[in-house]
């Protein structure tokens, strides 16, 4: 292993609040040398990254769930890496690590910081470096909790999920078939449709680009939506809001259509559906289950070894100077199944 | 008492369906002779009537939380009456009764129509006729079980409601008030917001007609907004959005600012407030609870007794002839309580 002192990271910084969708004018590249891991810190080699719509929001000013990226600083980025120089007892060089790492090659942690950054060691055993990124990452805990503690869904239930071939969308599905739904995915192209229904088990897919949303959900749903788990708002959610039941939950995972919006972000106009249905919309942010992470990393990773669940990566490799163009894949809908920028192997 | 085949009912029926505000075209006024009752039916004569928002959904073709009054048929109101005739053993003449009677001065109920229309006998010595048209009526019921069952209060917190002076609007805050919570109405007009306050005990209520409804809720709601029961929709919705605290639980009971909407309704754009708090948007709708109306109307009688509670209504006298230009008050805010069209004293 490298003596630290001798690395250089190689860094993407936020240099601008973007208005709409990011361009190249809003990143900043560093390179820094990485310096000796105090007592009680630890340096990691990011191996792979995990690029979410959710940076869009980190990248905004202004109050959220987290504080927004500063200006200059190192562009917040979840990750999985290998100790490589470590003063902590709890981490020796070689082990494999998750959390928030950040854009860069090298991430250095105080002893205070590993906590905030979430990190934590990884089990290989469990599932590969992009699973961590994605069934058995946030992506898998969100879907996880999202559904089952939001959604509160109930076998034999229809539960439509948006982004049905994303990082999150993937799981919420395959996890709906386990509890015994119907399930109906609505995503972006015939590809991911035929692979939503034919690799994951949903029992339909609805093209959103192929035609009408709504036909498909009569087509599909034909009892109705009982739980709907909306990763894009917009359109969508409208549209979906007038197929709901009596006592429907609505998930409010995410809004990717809205986003890089640069007008007002549209509301759901057909919100009165709710009252209509008794029906209920809540929000939900996956770090207020952090408690239970290992439990549904646990059941998850028994799904991927039963065959029960598979996980699709979309895996971009390249440098950290590869973010700018890559995180654009997301908001393109380009992406097929979670997006994932590996830097490294080992 | 009179024979009721001497009587003349005297009615409102739905003349076409309005677009916008209703007008005078969408009203038909008829009068028809009264039959004896059929066995185990019975005959009322309507003391009062109940304006309510929601007749204005009643008026719209398709699908609602129940079927829109149909064109020709008398206009669907909720009422207190006077049995006149019964061939009915559970109701005597002179029974004073409360249910869904309709715009005319005289119902006529078939047995099987008594359980459709709601009919139940009152008790005068818990309200005023007026009173059980408001309190101890659907208003009631859905502050009662909007804020118990829905909003999930809890002492301490801090409450909105909009339409505060209005029906639901006062019972809610006051309720909120007996549960120990901070409780912040908005309401139109300065003369409003003081009853709201002085005789109602709110600590606080916006004017929103005076003033910016954010600034009032800066300064009213320091903690923040746990729970707001929006019977109003549109700018205050999505006012109140941006101040609300993380888990809060938001009311759906009505959006009377779009009943007469000739464009889309307005969707509240900033739902993914929703997200960032964790909190829920809930609709109700009060007939689920009609099990439980009993014990709510007890209690509620209990408040109005030992003074705890008080009503207002806004008793419009006049024939069911008034009927279309009283309704329009709700509609610009020119009612000041709980809208009644009293037809006679007894």
């Amino acid at each position: 292993m490298a003596n630290p002192a001798s690395l250089t990271s190689h860094q993407v910084r936020l240099a601008a609040r973007p208005v709409g969708l990011p361009t190249p004018a809003n990143w900043q590249f560093t390179e820094e040398p990485v310096a000796e891991p105090e007592d009680g810190g630890i340096v990691v080699k990011t191996l792979a990254l995990s690029l979410d719509p959710a940076m869009r929001g980190w990248m905004n000013e202004g109050k959220s769930y987290i504080p927004p990226v500063g200006i200059g600083e190192v562009m917040r980025a979840g990750g999985v890496g290998r100790v490589v120089a470590s003063r902590h007892s709890g981490f020796a060089v070689g082990d494999t690590v998750a959390g928030s790492l950040g854009v860069q090659t090298f991430a250095r942690f105080g002893g205070a910081d590993l906590k905030r950054a979430g990190l934590n060691k990884i089990d290989l055993q469990l599932g590969t470096v992009t699973q961590w990124l994605n069934v058995l990452g946030m992506p898998g805990m969100t879907a996880y909790f999202g559904l089952k503690d939001v959604g509160l869904p109930q076998a034999g239930e229809t539960l439509v999920v948006s982004g049905a071939a994303g990082a999150v969308g993937q799981t919420v599905g395959q996890l709906g078939k386990i509890l015994g739904m119907r399930v109906v995915g609505i995503a972006g192209g015939a590809a991911k449709c035929a692979w939503v229904v034919k690799e994951l088990g949903f029992d339909a897919c609805i093209d959103y680009k192929g035609g009408a949303v709504k036909d498909g959900l009569k087509e599909h749903c034909p009892q109705g939506v009982d739980v709907y788990f909306d990763n894009v708002g917009g359109d969508i959610l409208d549209t979906v809001l007038t197929r709901i039941n009596r006592k429907a939950r609505i998930v409010i995972c995410g809004a990717i259509s809205q986003y890089n919006a640069t007008e007002a972000v549209k509301g759901p106009k057909n919100y009165l559906s709710l009252l209509v249905n008794r029906a209920r919309m809540e929000g939900m942010v996956v770090f207020d289950y952090a408690d239970r992470y290992p439990q549904a990393i646990a059941e998850l990773a028994g799904y991927l070894k039963d065959g029960r669940m598979t996980s699709r990566e979309d895996v971009v490799r390249g440098g950290v100077d590869a973010f700018p163009d890559t995180l654009l894949k997301l908001f393109s809908g380009e992406n097929f199944g979670k997006l994932v920028l590996q830097l490294a192997d080992e």
